[in-house]
């Protein structure tokens, strides 16, 4: 019986008052893994700095502050990708991870001119930042090249226990030993000039879910994209135009970008929740999602050890405090702005 | 919001040490009912006595039998249902259920035909039976026809909450509040002349899970048996023939046979498992039983709620204690005969 260990790392294990889902004797379907961050690291910065604009070209005022925005270093890891959203706009988001939330303030200190204003009749901006501490997200990887916060920590774990069934995100989340995670009070919006700002409700749950097929070649290639893609960008969809009627505020299907703007085979989901059970709930039982499961099924079944595609997902359940939402000039279907009541 | 109640009757609930999986804000997609028993009832019966023989016509052995046990009164219900299993063998079970352990041991001391042998080269007979307190099963219905163990209840609950998700059967069971209803020990048999007998291991798993298309017509009808049944089928038969790689030891999918030898509208899976963790790790992700539910779901939304099929089950988990099995003269592939290492 292949050796797993638990998602959750030594020094963040608790008695639990919430048992996992599967027994000490359950072993997952196929391997997966966790990022490991070092002990001293206690709280991350996830920052989405999104910019969109009705024409598919970026106007000046996009292509200047993305350019500023690459020319300021400091973050652990910064990557690009874009999507056009529910209203037809073409946006770009530059995603940038810190370790350290004290060292995220001094940078945007010193950067603070993404949603400084004045808002332009051209472009909307936004900037949506988590902050959790390590007991409030996880990680999945099926394979050793790590993606997102990932990228930040310091490796992988080994073959871990707690993936391979529904509610496997709640049993890898550290907090989750102890606490519900439950939706707690309401969304509500400040103005200040043309700046808009959100506070959201408490347990607000995000998921970044991605798949890269770079590997793939001939029929697993084409099996991909013929069979599996259509599947979950129905599933994308459903959540962007739909998504509230199921607890899912905002979603993006973003394809990540290379260093020199071209596409990568790299996409990922992006979707705000009021909280982890809605996200659980649509993922284990709405049709959209257990037909992304199933031809998922079918694709690893068809392809078994031998598949080179690769998955990787990163689930934060923030508090109110470890969140901040600004939309300057943006239109009203944007991000967070469409949860506020 | 719709008004719900616990599954767990108001005598049998326990300050839980294993959490529900869904919060108290969480309400199930469509309703479901529970059956309610009296208070004094503390423990059930539910026994399968079965003959089996190659023949499609049950030979003098096998009717004689079947009228002697149709003549035997005395439990609180009863039904007749017949498949053939995976030997080819055709196979009649009648299923008797008591409310009340002591009676039933009464009434099997007066008529202890079944299995008394001598084992015949025409039909082999089994005895199946487990007696769970009432902290030990759970029932669930899509609507007030009550079936199974259901029969003898009392009623129905009202709208219950733990369903409509991966998991609800565990929330529903009284036990499973406070006890994580792991597999214990191991199977053995036994050997007295003709007869074996086996002992499963503690906290064996005992699903039926019926459905009944009587009331059904038209396009519900056609839909029902021409996209439904097949892919249910395909799961009965997946359990029944490699069910042992999953943790299932047994299956049959069964039709009910109506008073005069008939068939009904009506089948059920029979199906033993190690454990009630290894029938909801199949539930939740075998490609057989995602089938199963993705046809479903479709069926279901495409009807609504003026779908007229009826659907029920009961799960139940027995000590070692609570069990009795008795194999007379059967292949070695019938009931958990397959499960004796």
């Amino acid at each position: 019986m292949t050796s797993v260990e638990s998602a959750i790392p030594a020094h963040l294990r608790a008695d639990r008052t919430r048992p996992t889902r599967k027994s000490a004797a359950f072993r997952p379907p196929y391997p997966s893994f966790s990022a490991r961050f070092a002990p001293s690291v206690r709280q991350v910065v996830m920052a989405y700095f999104g910019v969109q604009h009705p024409s598919e070209t970026p106007p000046p005022v996009a292509e200047k502050a993305l350019a500023r925005l690459a020319g300021a270093a400091g973050s652990a890891h910064r990557e690009r990708a874009r999507y056009v959203d529910e209203a037809g706009y073409h946006t770009t988001v530059e995603i940038r991870y810190w370790t350290d939330p004290a060292e995220f303030s001094a940078w945007l200190a010193d950067h603070d001119f993404w949603t400084a204003g004045p808002a332009s009749p051209d472009a909307g901006f936004f900037l949506e930042v988590v902050q959790p501490t390590v007991r409030r997200f996880e990680t999945l990887f099926s394979n050793d090249r790590r993606e997102g916060i990932g990228v930040a920590a310091e490796g992988l774990s080994g073959e871990i226990r707690e993936h391979g069934y529904w509610g496997g995100a709640r049993d890898r989340l550290p907090l989750a030993q102890t606490d519900p995670l439950d939706a707690a009070g309401t969304v509500s919006a400040g103005f200040s000039g043309d700046l808009v700002t959100v506070v959201p409700n408490g347990n607000l749950c995000l998921i970044r879910s991605g798949q890269e097929w770079t590997e793939t070649d001939g029929d697993e290639r084409r099996m991909y994209l013929a069979e599996v893609e259509p599947v979950l960008r129905a599933g994308m969809d459903f959540l962007r135009d739909d998504g509230r009627s199921v607890g899912c505020y905002a979603n993006r299907y973003l394809r990540v970008l290379a260093e020199d703007g071209g596409e990568t085979d790299k996409t990922f989901g992006l979707s705000w929740w009021r909280s982890l059970e809605d996200l659980e709930t649509w993922a284990e039982s709405h049709p959209t999602h257990v037909a992304i499961f199933r031809a998922a099924l079918k694709y690893l079944s068809t392809m078994g050890p031998a598949a080179r595609l690769r998955l990787y997902h990163e689930v934060t359940v923030a508090e109110q405090g470890q969140t901040r939402f600004e939309y300057l000039g943006c239109h009203p279907g944007t991000g967070l702005l469409r949860a506020v009541a």
